[in-house]
């Protein structure tokens, strides 16, 4: 993780922000964090979609896709492998919450050096914690990726341990629910199943990807008694594919075939994405 | 609610933004809505305080007081009556929810002309509504001006009629907690009492004046029975004072003594806050 490499704000390289825009004032807007390998998003329908979907979730207009398209090249011209984040809010306006008078929506559009995962990490997985902060229900807000994240901050921040790749969250109900910044799956006699996101959490792209690959899976309520029961357990997330889960606290995972299969799927859309 | 007069960014007239500044990247940062008469703030010292608990609760630096009040000068030079937003942010870093490697925090003094409420509201209260929208349960969260305000955003949405003056929020739970963008108060038999915020809302400044000028105030978990029920309710917020509540529905209550005798303190600190 980086400084950006190229910035366009309302297609425009190196374009400012006004700093009321209520994108800052009140985080009122969303965002998608994409990954292009040699100019191409192997999930930009699936980000497109769910960007379209919070759009009509929040009342924004509807993203142009075209436009985004055309910036992203833009922005990743001549990268191997970038990380785009592309921004949406809702713009300026009057002060005050309501959002009638917004002017025009902000669009924001840049490309940093995208995370590459060490080999050993794909073949051994990855420890994580439990987080202290528990996701607080809002269905209004659930499932879509708008810019309101303190609560994923405030997670992330509980621990700075190099050995930790990422914190388990359960909401206020002790529900499992995600990690801080991918979607959790967990494996039963070679079955996946995965939290459903109605009540908070963000529904991952790569997610969607694994959910439509693998018809099969349960989408349901879960607990950490599933956690614990597991034969084998991964996040997913636009950047980083498939992560295999191997260690919490003093419990072990092996590297299952359901996230191996799903590895194998990754490395086709994503030749480079893991370092030699 | 008009543009803003004047806009310091970082201490700079017409200074701008990091466009991936995570104000806007995740909305991690603190606002304040602070009204200024004759270049000052009569409610200053509260401000400062919720400010620095903000930051404290949050991670961030603690604020500098003597700098933000050089700032507010700055730009409420010559105006009889402003509505100024101060913003902290964590500034710009790393991609990532991480809040290690932020560069230093970001500032954001913008003075705005304040909202005048016409003579016949004080006298005979506003109307307001029920949100659908229900706010969630986030106690990490709860009772700071952060700026993860979709909640909000969406609550003040649902109408535009511009007889209804405010939106009752509820939690998800049922319990009574606020207005989009004041505090609620009822009274019973003379008492006052308002909603604990334990949970979620936002502890106001006014609402901390209130309840220093009336150490009989009840704290509590209250619900619509005790709306319902009560004698006489008001709204308070920094930029209108004291509001009283007449109107909800069918239901309608008088101006009672309990906020006529706030408003006339108000009216010390605020002379011109009621147009005549």
């Amino acid at each position: 993780m980086s400084e950006p490499l190229r910035v366009m704000v309302n297609g425009r390289a190196g374009g400012t922000l006004d700093p009321l825009d209520r994108g800052l004032a009140y985080g009122d807007g969303l965002f998608e964090t994409i990954l292009a390998v040699d100019g191409r998003a192997p999930l930009w329908l699936r980000h497109m979609a769910r960007l379209a979907e919070g759009c009509a979730r929040l009342g924004l207009p509807p993203p142009d896709p075209a436009q985004l398209a055309a910036e992203l090249d833009g922005v990743v011209a001549g990268l191997a492998r970038a990380a785009v984040r592309v921004t949406l809010t809702r713009g300026s306006g009057p002060r005050g919450y309501a959002p009638v008078g917004a002017t025009a929506t902000t669009r924001i559009v840049a490309a940093f050096a995208a995370p590459t995962i060490a080999a050993h990490v794909q073949r051994q997985g990855i420890r994580v914690r439990l987080c202290d902060l528990r996701l607080a229900a809002q269905p209004r807000l659930a499932g879509i990726k708008h810019l309101n994240r303190l609560e994923q901050v405030l997670a992330r921040a509980e621990w700075d341990d190099p050995a930790v790749g990422e914190g388990l969250l359960l909401d206020t109900e002790g529900r499992l629910i995600s990690a801080t910044a991918a979607n959790l799956f967990l494996c039963r006699d070679g079955r996946p199943m995965t939290p459903a996101l109605d009540r908070c959490g963000v529904a991952g792209v790569a997610r969607a990807e694994v959910l439509a690959l693998r018809p099969d899976c349960l989408v349901r309520e879960l607990g950490t008694d599933d956690l614990m029961h597991a034969d084998e357990v991964f996040l997913t997330s636009s950047l980083r594919g498939v992560m295999p889960v191997t260690r919490l606290g003093d419990r072990q995972w092996p590297v299952g075939p359901v996230a191996r299969a799903l590895q194998r799927h990754w490395r086709g859309m994503d030749p480079a994405g893991a370092a030699a």
